[in-house]
């Protein structure tokens, strides 16, 4: 059975330092869970910091670009997925996420967790404001899962890929 | 010179009657302005509504539609031009449009509102609760404009209009 | 009912004198029949020739371009779509099109050519060397067209678009 | 430094059992090799036969695949993209790929050697009929290189990658 890829989504430039460790520690326990990490593949930002906290850990990385040459690609992913699209790659970051933590809030992410809605995958928000946990939950109470800390949000994701048909 | 293109996006099956009155309204008004309608394409909701009321008034009506086939262009689309690439199609709606007008909210709209944000683009919020519209401001305080009526959306973005270099 | 979409496909830098001639006469011909034509939308080679020529003859013209922004839009296309998504937009050309006319052969426009094959979209040849059209010929012996003209062009699009059940 | 992900290309449903024998040492061969392998990921033709082959060698595959979910996805792909996109995303394998191998010929396999030329990717064509190695030698004499054997496509890979900057 193949491994389960989860998504970290979370600002680039405008990525807090807050953000930023948070995302290095989700890497880290999300590369300890044997789970593929996936991000947006850039050299900056919650992207950047959640693929080097997964390789720290001997982690397996996937970025979904939206450039088509590997001028911002971040060092740190192992398979780097040039779309060429800009951000029409993000509904590609969400379909192709088994699950979604979202670290951090930015316009782009904001778009990622609507589309993952729109998707009906679940999400866990970390590093999010009340109200952008509320605003989320308010269009749909059914798979927005808020939590604060790394440690809960892995708890979490444990829970809903046990409960995900895929990996029964 | 060619005439702006504005773009209404908005709930799809889950718009309320007042989406649909406005959207409806608000297409009637771009036509009259001499502008082209974007929305989504489909025959439901939001994009039908506005596109009815644009063809009411002789308008030009343009559809980006997430499908690969005519199954469910909405009948008052001219030009239904056809993606297949599903809701990533979302970024291509905001690129195209010179201005973007939301009427309701929901998880589509929100991507779109937040591409928009991430592409510069002005966006006006119309049918929007107070939650939501104050989230949107949060997020960018330049380039949200909050209206109550199609008449105070449509004389907003005329102003706006004006002062893109594209149309001086 | 709506109009039929002929797209135009051809060489952008690479178009020879004879390409960007035929072009701009099939466009004047697609905007007589009161088709709407479709490009990729840019200011250089078949795109830019055959959109001048639709509207010298007061023709609709759609061009789907790759970039995201206006820098490289023909001043002839009406209505453009920005995609932001490179040569994926290829694509989006050929689902959009009720009818694709080939005007000259480059790398782009064989990439297209093979995409209406794989959906089934009929393709007239014209400026087509020999070994070209046979090429395209024995890949689908039902929906290649080569024909010398724009007006036999012109003829065969009349005759696929009747047979077309979109336009029954 | 990352590892070189070699895209191999081919038919689906219309593939021979040749295309099919070749794909699969192709996939092993890749796989020893040490670089990743890249296909359109679904569970038909040449993109299974050469995931299947490239685990066989313990390899890592990573698939591109049209759809959104995973109804068609090949059960040997261990990281299975997402895109949603239909054949547009034939431009993502190309772009993401340090190196394209065709294996055989189908029209989507035809739009991935001529997006390949158009993004200035060499393309080492396997099983392919003379008149269409003739086709794209003509279309681009410097990228095209014809061979007979995986072992030649691999011997052949081996040196387009040594001489590719990023891998330098």
């Amino acid at each position: 059975m193949r491994k389960a890829i989860v998504g970290v989504m979370g600002p680039g430039g405008g990525a807090s330092n807050s953000d930023l460790q948070t995302a290095y520690e989700l890497g880290q326990q999300i590369a300890e869970q044997g789970w593929i990490l996936l991000t947006g593949g850039r050299n900056i930002g919650v992207m950047d910091a959640a693929s080097r906290g997964a390789k720290q850990a001997n982690g397996l990385t996937v970025g979904v670009l939206p450039g088509e040459n590997h001028s911002d690609t971040s060092a740190a992913v192992d398979i780097p997925i040039l779309t060429g699209m800009g951000n029409a790659r993000n509904a590609i970051n969400i379909l192709t996420s088994d699950l979604v933590i979202a670290c951090g809030i930015g316009a782009g992410t904001v778009s990622e967790v609507a589309l993952a809605l729109k998707a009906n995958k679940a999400v866990i928000l970390l590093n999010s404001e009340d109200s952008c946990s509320h605003f989320f939950e308010k269009l749909s109470d059914q798979s927005i899962f808020v939590v604060q800390s790394p440690e809960a949000a892995i708890a979490m994701a444990q829970k809903l890929l046990k409960a995900n048909p895929i990996f029964l």
